[in-house]
């Protein structure tokens, strides 16, 4: 949104003064801790709320435009749910090649057009930087679920959520991030979330899929303590948080270095015995083989709960930007 | 949906002892005749409260996942709307390339993914078993859309309640299934539903596409009088209900016999002379040339109305499994 | 819609007296002065509706079949959002191969089946005739969202109605057509939809994409003062309205001829300086560079803003078909 926003179309009732009333979700870097705290505290009333009486109509009568690009399952129909849970309605929009992209128009022009009919739009887009390009297009809120290899801020929000209502507090927390921790723009983003509070960090990647160093320069310089490790063994039973992430056979060459370490990255019932009791098993979804369904009904298994507060974190957002929260 | 449901989420004002409440609608066989009884008496209900308000807000505030594996316009529009004319939204999710099945992710944990945004699921999934399966795994109620050659049971509930509408009772019918009786599983799910009732079937159909033998006895030991002819003109005269599907040319390998038989199984004015002037004339949908649309304006052709009957039933099941009826 | 439709399914408060009520929307050559006056006013009632209320549930209740064969983003977003800020809902079925079509079902019976679940169907189709044909066919009205080089009649509404609201009027207007005005629908119905006012119209192309005869001897003979150009430069000064359309190269067989003119066709900063400082440029959308992003500030840049409009003019033909205004 630019500074001066055309306000003609608002409907009444809009609390024009709400702290993030209008505003884009961009990226993690744009979140402070209060921020944060604000943002949990606005997504657990909407925990509350659901319990409760399932939905309501704080946003009856707002349209989001949901604009994927890129197919996610999972994320957009997270969105379409949080929407419709407040009362909304949304116009999907699933296909690049059912957009008008397919006719040459350009992404900003798409957006301009999109917030004539909604309220909000949702982008997913595989280019960089995308969302940050049509948020500074347009006069309508803006929120980034996923620019290619760049951000996808609501995700780190629903994983530092979830940490939140799972285990209470972040501060004092070890949080152990396991997998491919080189490609990982999900654990990037919740590293970055995380070196707001007092955490420990450890990172469990093959030697090929470190952490880049680039990253762990910069938490350091937050004060963030962070240790790396090739195997789970040493860091697991001091873990609060595991935070598990796939290892993808194609970003091995060799082939026998694959099969020589993806057993290191595997969880089951069996490698959770050295677990704490208190502690929670994390994954953005969706899995191939990484945790064993066997550990599904584990207490400590948090990643469907995971996927249930990502609904209220983003039910929290959308109230927020439309100037309900 | 397990026994004992988590119902931590569930709203105020469900009638959680309603008879139907959260259970799942997978199979045929899994209705008494008193089952579709009730069934009938809500859809009839829907129906009248259809034509009086057209819409009206029993599951004001629920939420449908919709999620089909394979195409059917009819059947994920018909449960839409049903859920639209309750006053719920839907989450519609068409595209296995759009699914995270396409980044390799279970049918399971999409089911547990869903059930997170939503408070019922309905599945259309190529697998035979698959609806079972997702029913087993999810703790929402789970309705089966069609899994591959195994069932499609709100098709044959909407086809024995279209019967029930059209002509006021099931007992002392008979009814004809036409065509090609060998592959499809809709003519088998009806013939069990109806074998709850004291009907007579007929089933006319090509020697290479006769009706199953197994299903034959097994309708047999309940006592359905049962006659197989490879023409219609026998049975037609004395038929109530007249169930046309379609002959496939790829079933024969022989393209002579195709052509010599296929004119047998066409519908059109001429040859419903012959039949009674007080009966019904069905067909699942999409035609392919099995009946003349010179006899759309017939008053015995049921096969519009029998779309509409199918968004009624729908209607019903959503109501009941939501626990509102 | 037949002349004697059945009613049997309407809900109570529709008002089977409101002078749209059931009628198809299907080419422009249906509308006289007076529909486009009462059109236009019942449009300017809904911009003004959106500006202070955002959504209002006139047509709560109601379903709208969104049925689309190609794709076009902008042009299902407007019909979604406008059912959906009049509180309706929507099926949307935007794939020609998620469409039982692609089992080979008609057109026909598709909207047969669809008015079973729906209200309203707006289609979209790539055969000319289409959308008449589907309209004959069913019982609930059919709004046509363009039916290929035949007729797309909601666009030519809005940019009708786009010139009404920002200059007040369409009398008196002087309005130059440039591009590809052979082979543009858009041009075409709009042309026609303008010879029911007082205004001169400019035709601006290359040779071979000139305006076919046939209809500037069909608004001749209604009283339409035309003028031909090849450039823009003489037309622009006394211009009101400059409606610019897309010149492709592939209409050319001779690249150099593409070359030599394609120039002539762009519209940034530098070319307006010659246009009136009261007058507006439009665009159907998208663009693909005929008109310079550089010109999106200028108060005359009306293309976003036309889109807006859009939205205004199917709001008020859905609740004009629907009984509701």
């Amino acid at each position: 949104m630019p500074t001066q926003p055309n306000n003609s179309h608002l409907p009444f009732g809009d609390h024009k003064n709400a702290p993030w009333y209008g505003k884009d979700i961009i990226s993690v870097k744009q979140f402070s801790r209060e921020d944060l705290e604000y943002i949990f505290a606005v997504a657990h009333e909407m925990h509350v709320m659901v319990d409760h009486v399932g939905t309501f109509d704080l946003l009856k009568g707002k349209i989001l435009a949901s604009l994927f690009y890129e197919p996610s399952t999972r994320t957009s129909s997270s969105f379409t749910a949080a929407m419709e849970r407040l009362g909304g309605s949304v116009i999907p929009i699933n296909e690049v090649k059912y957009s008008s992209v397919s006719k040459g128009e350009s992404l900003l022009d798409t957006v301009r057009t999109l917030e004539c009919y909604a309220d909000v739009i949702v982008i997913r887009h595989p280019e960089v930087g995308s969302a940050a390009q049509a948020a500074k297009a347009a006069r309508k809120p803006v929120i980034n679920a996923g620019d290619g290899i760049g951000e996808h801020p609501t995700q780190a929000l629903l994983d530092a959520f979830t940490i939140k209502e799972e285990l209470g507090h972040l501060d004092g927390l070890t949080v152990t991030l396991l997998g491919d921790l080189k490609h990982g723009r999900t654990v990037h983003s919740l590293a970055r979330l995380l070196s707001l509070y007092k955490v420990k960090l450890n990172y469990v990647a093959p030697e090929i899929l470190r952490m880049p160093a680039e990253l762990i320069d910069e938490l350091k310089a937050k004060g963030v303590e962070q240790t790396e490790y090739t195997t789970l063994d040493q860091a697991l039973p001091q873990t609060d948080v595991l935070y598990v992430t796939r290892v993808q056979k194609e970003r091995f060459t060799d082939e026998a270095v694959y099969e020589s370490v993806k057993g290191a990255y595997v969880i089951d019932p069996k490698v959770m015995k050295a677990a704490r009791e208190r502690m929670i098993v994390m994954h953005p979804l969706p899995r191939v083989g990484e945790i064993s369904p066997e550990f599904d009904d584990d207490p400590r298994a948090a990643y469907f709960r995971q996927m249930e507060y990502g609904l209220y974190v983003r039910m929290a957002l959308l109230a927020m930007v439309l100037g309900k929260a």
